[in-house]
């Protein structure tokens, strides 16, 4: 597959993380792209996240850069705002474009005061460096706690057009939008509107059925740049399926990486009234932490699964619940089904798992939810994320 | 200060739990006492709850026994309800009581069906040794994963009246009522509906106000037995608030034996526009994975807390936001405060932790929260509970 045309990356060592690996990214549409994004729901919002919000919207979703650091969040400190915009002020009158056509991002810790000139001072560097070929030099240095990068292609009737995605992100992955840093670059024609609608359903179906930890960050930003280089207008089911097919695939990497994590946790509810209740239920199993490490010690613990399903707030009759752990039937009808243990156990020891929840009602409310396991190296991780 | 009058405990081993360690308990008032009791919001509720609900409704708040089992939760088995019913009829029947004058309560595993034999066959023995003195044995048969038991006392006047509280619970404790076994005696004089009044309001200022890990259990019951054979009758506020006590001493015992913790954690939020606003934001900081683990690492990032806070759903403005953590202002207006983070982190060492989140609004809205740290060690017990 070719990568979408008209897009440049280039990466550097800024010093804004201790160690040295690059840490400041610059990507670039030749030309202006319809943008849109979707941000965090945390109410205390990095400055990135409030800048590139008024820049989206002042330029009417017409955006020609992205401007991403990792290694400090840029947020609750009395500069963050103020930094986001003499950055990405910067880089538009090097670039010779307008100040709302970039988006910044960041990612790191909270609370340091990210130094403006750090930044400032690399990027006549970053633009001189500016290449087609530096998409897995960008995927990288936008990495923090991650252990690898994580990109995802699509392309549509062939390669008339063709999409690349990156993202960041491996703890905090909460199943409401608000996740990590993720950016899809398209050689597609589509209007800033049609990119919007295309993109708030592509994140239901990946980004929002994601869970590692159930806590959200005050960086989260999911972006796409649509710069029409192809020529090509993809019809809108061809395009959604198409950008939905990258984030989903992001989000899944998301929670492979996730901090500590061993095991893939694919959990499946079916039979609820409806979709959203189906959801509620997925959602509360994939976020319950004796599910999760019960997953974590290969431990055929169904009584757990059914406890959580029964706290997602959603009214079901526990008669109707039929589990699947790994393929075997472990409750049927609320009660235990008759399975060896002992075999079952050895099944969970794959590091991908798939729980399957059946409320076997008239209802045909399903979806479908990723997690992790929670093992004691997410806390190790966590404990001292700092030191 | 005396125990309260005129109940008997005791407890045996009788086989439902593998290890030989009492897991049977019969706790019996001399005559019919006032009860009240709150249970798990879980839609899988056990055969006990099943049944202690119907039995606290059909006897109109008159009871006169508990009958508590671990080891087994007698929950999501074709028999559960049966086992429950059948095993608190054959106690009434030996007692001479009523039927439904018996709240049964178990705690265990879930899935595994309970033999009521094993139960019915103590019975007798269980009746022969019921003592005034048997309190503390029956402390100790109610335990699970706990590494100690819990009880509680208050006395109102002098020792006018007494009351007398146990529980059991270290990990799932959710702060929507939901939550372990807990059971109080008192000997004071008090219908049935100043009791359910005087638990409802205790409950949200002792067992609603914790979290050890978000989860909630199928079997939680709290309890009150009050018999009247002190012949006081205290005033409402004074029994309110010795029923509180018991209950906040009880629910704190359980978050400082939290499954793994090393740390107790207070978290008192302050200045939110209404007490349930307070109360949405301190929950969203304890329930917060990240929060949890940084305490366990004795690292102060108050990023984390503020993070937190701004995921509970509750609109508040940043820039107001002052935290302090073991006395220490870590952020001021939103922002880092000036503090030596050594010392700090040194400070968090210690076993007790105190977060404050005040949001200098206008509003005077406040809570106090408790919680304990996420370590390691919580990964061990949970990945292998059942082995």
């Amino acid at each position: 597959m070719r990568m979408p045309g008209g897009f440049r990356y280039a990466a550097t060592y800024a010093g804004i993380r201790k160690v040295a690996k690059d840490d400041l990214a610059l990507i670039v549409s030749d030309s202006p792209a319809s943008a849109a994004a979707v941000f965090t729901k945390n109410r205390v919002a990095a400055g990135p996240v409030i800048v590139a919000r008024q820049n989206l919207r002042a330029s009417r979703g017409r955006m020609q850069a992205i401007l991403a650091n990792a290694g400090n969040a840029n947020c609750a400190t009395p500069t963050a705002e103020k930094v986001a915009i003499e950055t990405s002020g910067a880089t538009a009158e090097l670039l010779g474009i307008k100040a709302n056509q970039v988006l910044p991002a960041s990612t790191g810790v909270i609370g340091v005061p990210l130094d403006a000139r750090c930044i400032i001072d690399c990027l006549f560097r970053l633009k001189e460096t500016l290449d087609p070929s530096g998409f897995d030099a960008v995927a990288s240095a936008i990495l923090t706690t991650d252990t690898r990068p994580k990109t995802a292609f699509a392309s549509i009737r062939g390669d008339r057009t063709t999409l690349a995605g990156m993202a960041k992100g491996s703890g905090m992955i909460h199943p409401r939008m608000a996740t990590t840093l993720a950016f899809v670059m398209t050689d597609a024609v589509v209007t800033p509107a049609a990119l919007r609608t295309a993109l708030k359903q592509a994140i239901e179906r990946s980004f929002n059925r994601i869970s590692v930890d159930g806590d959200t960050s005050t960086n989260d930003t999911v972006a796409v740049f649509a710069n029409g280089g192809s020529k090509f207008t993809p019809s809108v089911k061809e395009f959604g399926e198409a950008l939905a097919e990258v984030l989903a695939s992001l989000a899944q990497q998301i929670v492979r990486d996730g901090e500590g994590a061993h095991k893939f946790v694919t959990i499946d509810v079916s039979g609820a009234a409806t979709d959203a209740a189906a959801e509620k239920i997925a959602r509360s199993i994939a976020n319950s932490p004796l599910v999760k490490t019960a997953i974590a010690g290969s431990d055929p613990n169904w009584g757990r699964v059914l406890s959580a399903a029964g706290n997602a707030g959603v009214p079901f009759d526990p008669r109707q619940a039929d589990i699947e752990m790994q393929g075997v039937t472990v409750c049927k009808g609320g009660l235990a089904a008759n399975f060896s243990e002992d075999e079952l156990k050895k099944k969970l020891d794959d590091p991908e798992c798939v729980i399957r929840f059946n409320l076997r009602g008239r209802g045909r409310g399903k979806t479908r939810f990723w997690t992790c396991d929670l093992t004691e190296e997410y806390i190790r991780i966590n404990a001292s994320y700092r030191t």
